[in-house]
């Protein structure tokens, strides 16, 4: 077998064997297939694409090309949830508490990455103490006996994944539905789960600008994982502007903190409950997704949620007294109000840009030394299709610094104010299943 | 400028600025852009094509990327001629001696390189002591005293071209119209000469499969020639079957001094007239292609033709008295002979199969590092169209070896003879100029 011909098979339009797909991927990771071949293979699916069979073997030869992590010593169904990138998304923090709660074991795998704000264990340490320097068998340990535990990634997951990112991320060929498909179930696949919930975003502040391709993305998942044998579906949500509204570490927990109380930001608990209940319902903890629906509204009413909050903290070594007293969480020098330069009501707020500012004021990483500053970040006072006076505050800005000029420009930049009535956008534009 | 940014630009479809053609053919050539970015921009290239503009840019871009030939020492309007591959291909023997015999000046640089058989100078080293190691000074001298000379390829010319060629090679992406046409114009413009006449193949044995995308390289070609200020002009020639009836170094030597003298195949001798009128035309030495034609015929009939290929090996060094004495070119050891497995009509003579058998024997290089054997070769007895007797011979193999059953297997493959009549194809397909 030889790349060159694989290459001009794609190219040409022809479908690749599950044998030269393997062929590539192996090649491709011990290193004797080079870059320049594997990025004109990349630039040719880009423009031929894949069908479903080429996908699921490119998902399963990227699961093979490293280690896989074998969760059956947790006792009962685990699923896992996905969300496609997204700006002050804070459903991670709230949905592994609230599913714990009713019973759902959740192992949570998670990484540092780059982005506007940390990845869920940067916005876990603003907790003073908590770590996620666990071993394999404390960390099974652990979800047995609280339900739920996160622990920093470790072993050679999806390397072929790996370095087939980096080559897409420069040569053009990220933005490709079979690509990121795959590459996205490869690595929740080599995670364990049963099942997985599949969180796909759409709109200025997510990969899939508009609902055609998020659609096409997420039927693409969904089929791919259930093709092999892992339960999927996708819910399809807006992220035109932010989710919820805090943009950084220690904000977001808070946020958090509110939703599980209850009191959380509208758009945010919904989307919590649509993805929590779909979640408990893959578990089998519930007969039907209205019925896994109301445990959840039960658990937040009842203060369970909060509470496995606390002793999921607690466990893993960090400080659960901040839940009741939020001022022990990490807090900004400076709250800086930002005025809206005119009445009417607000048509955008672009949720890229809004996440750049938070990158600017420090909540993110830009490179891999970046050091990030958990307490920065905003709080939107104000979403899309509520009516605002001249000089009342948009959102407010946590800031270290009190030179923030151009964070302001860019803000401004990001909001747009209209004369006449906007109605809010839809938060959820589809839910995919098999 | 960033090459990611240029990736994206031509695979969305858009026209990339003159600087940016000359952002990546200076960053490819001097290493700062890496193989997998070129490949990837190849492929993009592949899909989106480029426009007049983009094409000429690029060419130029290559010319620019290493030294230019100056031939303004050498008195006259200076025509090159250009081949693009094909098998048993006589054309450039016969024509440098013939143009060369109407006063045109004929000022040839060559290389060996890889193929069915060797190149214009392994050919003429079929002749005792002819070389082909001058000085640039001796070489414009005698172009000045004889209208003609050879000289082996020196100097930096195009290294992106060579560069980019070796990428193309491994990367699928050889068989893009406007990166073909770029490589070559690229080559003929940096190589000096006024004029340029390209005979672009057409057929099994040539790199375009079907005329219409041979008329379209064709059309480029000259479109890119004369927007640069080179005129140009290009004849679309049959390569189904291969040109004349030798293939192999001396062999196709012995057929052009034939040519010559006008007793040489029909098609080659046919082939000749249509290119060396244009030469001459381009060249001004004739009013009109027809009273070009009418030169060449005549100076064929006269011997002036024949003549000039002895002055000219002479002047090289070599024995010129081979030319009336062939037994003195190399000989090869073995003649056997095919013979026909029915009667009939031949109705193919694939022209890449025959010319593998070519290499096999030896004509050929297939690496770097092949020796060639000027001897061997194959000659072919019939051509498409002629009727045949079972038993009668189709072609002569000249061969070092008895033992050759793959070859005879392979050619008999490469050989269909029909029951029905078969006309003889046409020769010339279209001839473009501007």
């Amino acid at each position: 077998m030889r790349m060159i011909d694989i290459i001009e098979k794609k190219r040409d339009g022809y479908e690749l064997t599950t044998e030269e797909i393997q062929f590539f991927i192996k090649g491709y990771t011990d290193g004797t297939i080079p870059d320049y071949q594997a990025s004109a293979l990349l630039m040719a699916i880009y423009f031929q694409g894949m069908n479903h069979r080429e996908r699921k073997d490119l998902t399963m030869s990227m699961v093979h090309s490293g280690d896989q992590v074998d969760l059956s010593k947790i006792e009962g169904i685990k699923v896992d949830k996905h969300s496609t990138g997204g700006v002050g998304d804070t459903t991670t923090l709230v949905l592994g508490p609230l599913v714990a709660s009713v019973g759902v074991p959740v192992a949570k795998m998670s990484g540092r990455g780059l982005g506007h704000t940390g990845g869920t264990i940067d916005k876990l340490e603003s907790f003073p103490g908590f770590h996620v320097e666990l071993t394999k068998d404390e960390f099974i340990q652990l979800v047995n006996e609280q339900k739920i535990a996160v622990v920093g990634q470790s072993g050679n997951l999806t390397p072929a994944d790996k370095k087939l990112y980096a080559l897409r991320d420069v040569t053009g060929t990220v933005n490709s539905i079979p690509l990121i498909a795959s590459s996205i179930m490869s690595k929740k696949i080599a995670a364990g789960a049963d099942c997985i919930v599949l969180d796909v975003k759409v709109g200025s502040g997510a990969f899939m600008k508009n609902v055609a391709d998020a659609k096409e993305l997420a039927e693409t998942m969904v089929e791919i994982g259930n093709s092999v044998g892992r339960k999927t579906m996708a819910v399809i949500s807006d992220m035109d502007q932010p989710l919820g509204f805090a943009i950084g570490n220690a904000l977001e927990v808070k946020e958090a903190i509110a939703t599980l109380k209850g009191t959380g930001p509208q758009d945010l608990t919904e989307l919590c409950l649509t993805l929590g209940s779909q979640m408990v319902y893959l578990a089998k903890k519930a007969e039907s997704v209205d019925e896994a629906r109301q445990m959840l509204i039960s658990a937040i009413q009842s203060g369970k949620a909060l509470e496995k909050m606390k002793s999921f903290i607690t466990s893993q070594g960090g400080d659960a007294t901040c839940i009741d007293d939020l001022e022990k969480l990490p807090q900004a020098k400076y709250k800086i109000e930002l005025p809206a330069k005119a009445s009417g009501w607000i048509e955008k707020m672009m949720a890229d840009k809004i996440g750049l500012a938070a990158m600017q004021l420090g909540a993110g990483r830009e490179t891999k030394e970046s050091k990030i500053d958990l307490a920065v970040g905003i709080v939107l006072n104000k979403k899309v299709g509520d009516p605002i006076e001249q000089g009342e505050s948009i959102l407010t800005i946590y800031s270290n610094s009190e030179n923030i000029e151009e964070v302001k420009n860019l803000l401004y930049h990001s909001i747009k104010i209209s004369h006449s009535k906007i109605s809010p956008p839809p938060l959820i534009h589809e839910i995919i299943s098999k």
